[in-house]
């Protein structure tokens, strides 16, 4: 049974941290740290989670925090977790970051994107890209794991099976994500009169930020560089993301035979199912991905549908899953 | 063709009044002011206003917001609307007060409920409740109208036709309104995470300050003081409001009877509709109050259920109809 | 570990029932039928239980559903269930019914709500109703569980442990229900169209036949019998069930010491929880009841707010809940 | 003051129709059709429409619907609807068709889209496309028109005014629609429970039939054929559609030029506005589209965002708006 510490558990990532957690068999929540509640029962902040955690928030400068636990979750905003990351790791003691932090390895892409100077790049090349389907290996041995971001891990899993051994020309990422993605604090953006009855494209282009985390992947993990567009939008939905994936592709492959492949490719991946359709509300809740593909032969172009929970699978329960890896746990422990 | 400024323009009641105003033919929108957004385009805020009004916000400070008009409809917090209410008083301007400050009557019960001493006690009694059904012959001659809140519209044009004449042991309101009654602010509250599927009872029993409204007017008007008891509540809808209304009465009167009763009470008013089946998509966007009378004679106990637009017979829709009854408009003009 | 079968498993309760048991470490789903899908493989029906269940839905008419397990859980609706219950009953097999067919014992009741002759009136007396906080010795030795309505269950786990020793003049319910209560078959009804943004009352003041089920048991348990009034409400969520109970006393006792009596009554129940603010996103997708406790002194009224998710509490985990008792095992067991 | 009759009266458009026609100064109709419910009142299937139109549903079959009239409104599926405008057109009425009938102008585009032989043929080069923005001058002189589709509405008016002058290579067109376009019948596919917190892609690719149109309009009026892909998709929303239109350009443009050449193109058009950002709340329950222009210049692809009310400029307010250029009234009438 290993110890851990969650750092910033006050969020939606904390929370679902927290209840994924509560119910694992080979880890045990120690400490939680929250910047805003200080002192404040966590039932309290959350009171879903009551019957699954006891105890307070405590301030993440305590030093009790950085001592007696084997892993740490970073569940801060970016900018605000590097730090940490770094304390942990001075201490010897195994961190999982599920900000940005750490995903993009070159520190001019990572200014470029997040407008900051990286505090500790001496970490960057060391900090594994926790997506088990694509850096398993790594991550076994792994000392820092960089989580994948909810965008990337849907869109990465919707386009590595083919990427692997083929050639793109363009990428097209129309992706919808529900408004947890936003974040906990309430602003005009995730207010109900907003969200409701709307779909609202933001970040239109190559703005949002995952676009340079997608980028980063591909081109060290496949020497790949499609061109790509990528416009994220918030549906009506208040979890899941479904992504859709347009993939200009050199040699068109008859998409029958690109669904075998996906097939093939994941067949011993726990949580990615190949399916003929795939579905926000069969993977609600879960560290499900389901891709489904489709195509049109006269463009050249194949459609993956790619869709995930994006607080689960795109967030905390594949934190979990790293954990799990880490430790040499059953890798699915905690999340079926 | 009157002259009317809105003073606190940028809340939810300002925009639904911009949006009636901007189609009647006998009143004309000179200034609207905002303490957030002064000399921002009233459609940068609102872009669904497009096309239907021009100009900026102004500051409610600027003097010359008080003369050249005919009427100023305040659209302020109670505790900040009065004090604007008795400025354009002074000036000679009649006034459509949208928040509660001068719905009690009482300054001890307006302090009561609202925690504060009321700085206009002398304008007090002239201001005029602005509930037509009830006080269409004061409105004609009033200078300040008092627009009544949103529950309360919903609660008493439930009970009034029966309890003008009738007597009733007690009451107990299970009203259930959409988000936007609780303001545009972004809060932890009116987060889309928060109202999505789900039921939030607040203020349960006798805490909610339209109570105070209720009760002075039902003694007021009809000497009645029933045991009230009043729970609202909020579900996942933007706009809407349900007043489901057990009325326990001194002697038994069969349902149909009462309802009967209603239809006459109502049968010259443009916006009641005494219906079998009261709906909230019936009226939504209308200024319309559907009610549908029902009981169970075992308990003695009528049950009412009342409908309304939260947002138009709720607040501003009404506004106007009390605006067309002080000028001597149709009383529908603007409103269909 | 025990063998189940389920009967009528295409339905809601039996999509979830399959959720719960999928997990469950001492029951092993063998059977599971279907009236519209015999033949068809079960994910292809309900793509959310992948990976979770295999094999395809059975007729109910094949024999060998009806030997080889241990308990059968009846999913269908009132009037279909009674015979399947008399089938498994005669064979000797532990029924948990979840329709309404046993719940209400005298036969003339049964007739005048659900408006057909009873065909098993011989296992009504026998039936026991499956309220694990009233009924736990009796479900214990049970052959069979008559499952209690998600209203039902909402409503008498708050009002119970008052009724329990005092005197109630009258209860008015006014209860707001996930639209999943209204079944899977689509219909107006149920329509987006018309849930979203609405609020709609429905069998309102003693039109519901739950009502009949719950002064069967005010009755039996505790030979009580106050008025009731009952309206419920169909509110914008898929599931989900909020409760507000008006209940007028005979003596007044102020809700914090009516509270402290709940949280005795229910002290050692592992799924009911006494809290000052009930939420149903805090039970959502479990088989938690919160229960808060409010009112007002000068109606002699107490407000009792409990909330369960419709489908787990209110339906297949209080089914679990009850397997588990009957056969021994762990209460909580599938259901943490 | 014409005289219209609406054939079909009893679905979403049909409702939508009544509701803008009943405040129309220069339009009264005098029959409404339904095949579910001849002799029924129009305000008991639809509540919402009370006040707003009098008398019975009637039967389509019944004589006197095809004389007296100025106008008939088909509000029929396809297939059914043909007969329909051909009866109307024989008697010298003008007729606007909302089905897809007459949008296709090839007979063997028809059948392979639609899967059925045309039986009026002869009607088909007669019928104007009615997209006032490309087709004012011919809808002057229409006897028929065929309404546009929503999806093509919102995607047409988002691509013409580049298509007009410019080359294209291809286009792929990700849009979100509110589920009303699916109709008013109950299906598994518009109940509550999979609409609520979904995305729905279908007819992903090539498949839907809307594309036929799109193409066909581009190849008549611009003699236009870019490879196309579409995957329309449903929102968790009753109504409101966006269209996300990534259209690969052979002449890269910035897109601040183009957004200038879209205001010109729509400089005098009453409904359609070139915004920074296009919302759907902006044009809910309106006849406008908004339409913003953005891009990614190493893609060499713009990306259009447009929006419309899928039931008002992409149905029944396009279809009171083509009857207005028809009869020579105001076009906005009725529409503002």
């Amino acid at each position: 049974m290993i110890k851990v510490a969650i750092i910033g558990g006050s969020g939606l990532t904390g929370r679902e941290l927290i209840k994924i957690l509560s119910k694992h068999k080979e880890a045990k929540i120690r400490y939680v740290t929250s910047l805003e509640y200080p002192g404040v029962p966590v039932i309290q902040v959350f009171p879903g989670l009551k019957g699954m955690i006891d105890g307070n928030f405590l301030n993440a400068e305590d030093e009790k925090v950085y001592s007696g636990v084997d892993l740490a979750f970073i569940c801060l905003p970016h900018g605000a977790a590097m730090t940490f990351v770094g304390r942990f790791a001075e201490k010897g003691v195994k961190v999982i970051d599920l900000s940005a932090d750490f995903r993009i390895k070159d520190p001019g892409d990572y200014k470029k994107w997040y407008n900051k100077e990286h505090a500790h790049k001496e970490l960057l090349d060391e900090a594994v890209y926790g997506l088990p389907e694509l850096y398993r290996k790594e991550i076994k041995k792994a000392r820092i794991i960089a989580n994948p971001g909810c965008y990337p891990t849907s869109i990465l899993l919707g386009v590595i099976p083919f990427i692997e051994k083929n050639e793109v020309e363009s990428i097209i990422i129309d992706a919808k994500s529900g408004i947890s993605g936003a974040g906990i604090n309430p602003t005009p953006f995730n207010n109900y009169m907003n969200v409701s009855e709307n779909v609202i494209p933001y970040n239109i282009g190559r703005k949002h930020r995952h676009l340079g985390e997608i980028e980063d992947v591909l081109k060290r993990a496949f020497k790949a560089n499609p061109d790509i567009i990528f416009t994220p939008q918030i549906t009506a939905m208040a979890r899941g993301m479904l992504s859709v994936i347009y993939m200009k592709v050199k040699k068109w492959q008859d998409p029958a035979d690109v669904k075998g492949m996906y097939a093939e490719f994941y067949k011993d991946e726990p949580f990615v199912r190949v399916v003929d359709k795939a579905g926000i509300h069969n993977v609600r809740n879960t560290n499900f991905c389901e891709i489904c593909v489709d195509g049109v032969k006269e463009s050249r172009t194949l459609i993956i549908i790619s869709v995930i929970d994006n607080l689960v699978k795109g967030a905390s329960g594949q934190a979990v899953q790293n954990m799990n890896i880490m430790f040499g746990f059953d890798e699915k422990e905690g999340l079926l």
